[in-house]
């Protein structure tokens, strides 16, 4: 029986040569391996997946993350310590996952880890901030580097492993179905239900255990839609209490953007949140020549090209929005004169 | 380059050797590939995928539905006939694919193949009614068998076949996530997008093409959920006229109910269209104990265990909304009973 990726037999080739020779560096070492804030499927999954695998190689191993892990989440940590950056033991070596920067996992994890033993991704904007980097920007998602990496050195992969490394490739691909779902990634999830993981159980798990309130905020937020950019951008918003009033909290409004997104000829959906002080919003594209990355940055945010995000303090919704409007209509107005010229 | 199922090599070993002794005997033929009635994406997707497939081979290939095919499903029909009973060519032999029953395509279907030719299908009471039946319930769509078959006998697939067979796997499987779902399939998925399925942009076609009455028609149904059954069961209304006022059709229902389902503790959702002198009501369960079929029979509808359906005439929303409760009411308190003794 083979499941192969390539005719040399592996998923990830270089990464996975280099990864094999970091290994014996972490002999007798307690690790910590840490995520980023409001940790997501890919994120959680990543580090119970790795943490797991460390463990059945005789290692210490400690979860670390700045926010608790989401309700949806909870069925993959059993058995794994998922502790704050001041309660990790002092003498562990840290390995980041899914975080694009140093800072992604807060500053209190930053200071206690000022330069980590190693960092695991496949962000864009990750330019290597550890010892030793493990970055793929081709990947769909950081569990599928991991399940690469563990594959091609046929490191002990248990059922629960498998299912956490499963689950951050359902989450991180929007069940399989943005731009980056690639042959490998079909490669590897065979190979991970092969070794255990349940693609049903998981699907129960994060998508028919939604509390009441999280389908009142997507009904609000689908009450707040209004059409951009002559129909190319779609854009909703969470006013500022409304998750007193539904019964929510911040992490129920993952997914809510995509429904922005999902309208016939809507190039990119908005989720605008408004904060204390401030606004948070996330863009999600269907085109990447749309950089959404880049478009995040304006407002010192950051991301994937179709998937990108931003924090902003100091600003009212009415101008941010008038703002983000003008540069997402410039950036399309610029693809769209750059594609017809092609 | 290997993507093999088992170790044979093959992905459906028995079904493909006989489909490879069936091959010579359609030499020469027109080949008619019939869906059932009101396709869905496997429905499709089997028939272009297995129409392009003959094609390829030499064949004059057309399509035949009694229902014209979905809006969402047309980008897979390029250059394929789909045509109604009476405009099949009179010389052409008959596949039947992801028809459960000889009549599933329609009486007319019906009359005019009296004994079709093959019969390709994973519907579990598929007796088989034609000359060649291929019929695999463990396969997770009719396009997991067609993809199988086609691998294993090394068939050309093209890209446009590769992308509907792909298509009918995602739209089946509900995105990778019903119970159907295996190992193969992946291995399949992974298959198929070698051959040039994309599954970023099945996923475009698929679930980022909603029209905006959708998204206002999801709002309402939202707005309109009741729990019943102490928070077992979840209730949801399109009251008469919103189809016009939310510019929508009925096809436009499609996929509501299982936000009724989606919520944690709920075992069963319920969708009720209101129609003129009368209601439609869709059932949708997390377990087979409860039989929602059994339910439906109740009121002349039926379905499956976790997906039931009925229309009823001469009933008032009100007096329905009653007896279905009850219904559900009474199965659900005798499956718990009978799980309690176990």
């Amino acid at each position: 029986m083979s499941v192969q990726a390539a005719s040399s037999g592996a998923f990830s080739p270089k990464l996975s040569g280099t990864f094999a020779a970091m290994l014996p560096a972490l002999q007798g070492q307690t690790i910590a391996v840490v995520g980023h804030a409001r940790p997501d499927g890919d994120c959680i999954g990543s580090q119970v997946g790795l943490a797991r695998i460390l463990q059945a190689l005789g290692h210490t191993v400690v979860c670390a993350n700045a926010d608790p892990v989401p309700r949806l989440l909870q069925f993959l940590t059993v058995g794994i310590p998922f502790l704050k950056a001041d309660e990790v033991p002092p003498e562990a070596v840290a390995i980041f996952v899914d975080c694009a920067d140093h800072a992604r996992p807060g500053e209190k994890m930053k200071a206690r880890f000022p330069r980590p033993f190693a960092n695991i991704d496949h962000h864009l904007s990750n330019h290597g901030y550890a010892e030793h980097n493990f970055l793929d920007t081709s990947a769909s998602a950081t569990c599928e580097i991991l399940a690469s990496l563990a594959f091609d050195n046929s490191l002990p992969i248990d059922p629960v492993a498998a299912q956490a490394l499963y689950t951050g490739i359902v989450t991180d691909t929007g069940q399989f179905r943005f731009s980056s779902t690639s042959r490998n990634t079909f490669l590897l999830a065979a190979a991970l239900v092969a070794k255990g993981a349940q693609p049903s159980a998981v699907g129960l798990e994060l998508y028919e255990r939604e509390s009441p309130g999280k389908l009142k905020l997507l009904q609000r937020f689908l009450a707040s839609l209004q059409m951009e950019c002559g129909g190319r951008v779609c854009l909703g918003l969470l006013p500022l209490g409304i998750f007193a009033e539904t019964g929510t909290q911040a992490e129920d409004t993952e997914g809510l953007v995509d429904y922005a997104r999902s309208i016939d000829g809507v190039e990119v959906g908005v989720l605008i949140e408004e904060r204390e002080g401030g606004i948070k919003a996330s863009l999600r594209g269907k085109d990447p020549a749309y950089r959404l990355d880049q478009i995040a940055a304006r407002f010192n945010g950051g991301g994937h090209a179709c998937a990108a995000g931003l924090n902003l303090k100091g600003v009212t919704t009415e101008i941010f929005r008038a703002r983000l409007i003008a540069a997402l209509s410039d950036q399309i107005t610029a693809v769209n004169l750059a594609k017809a010229k092609n």
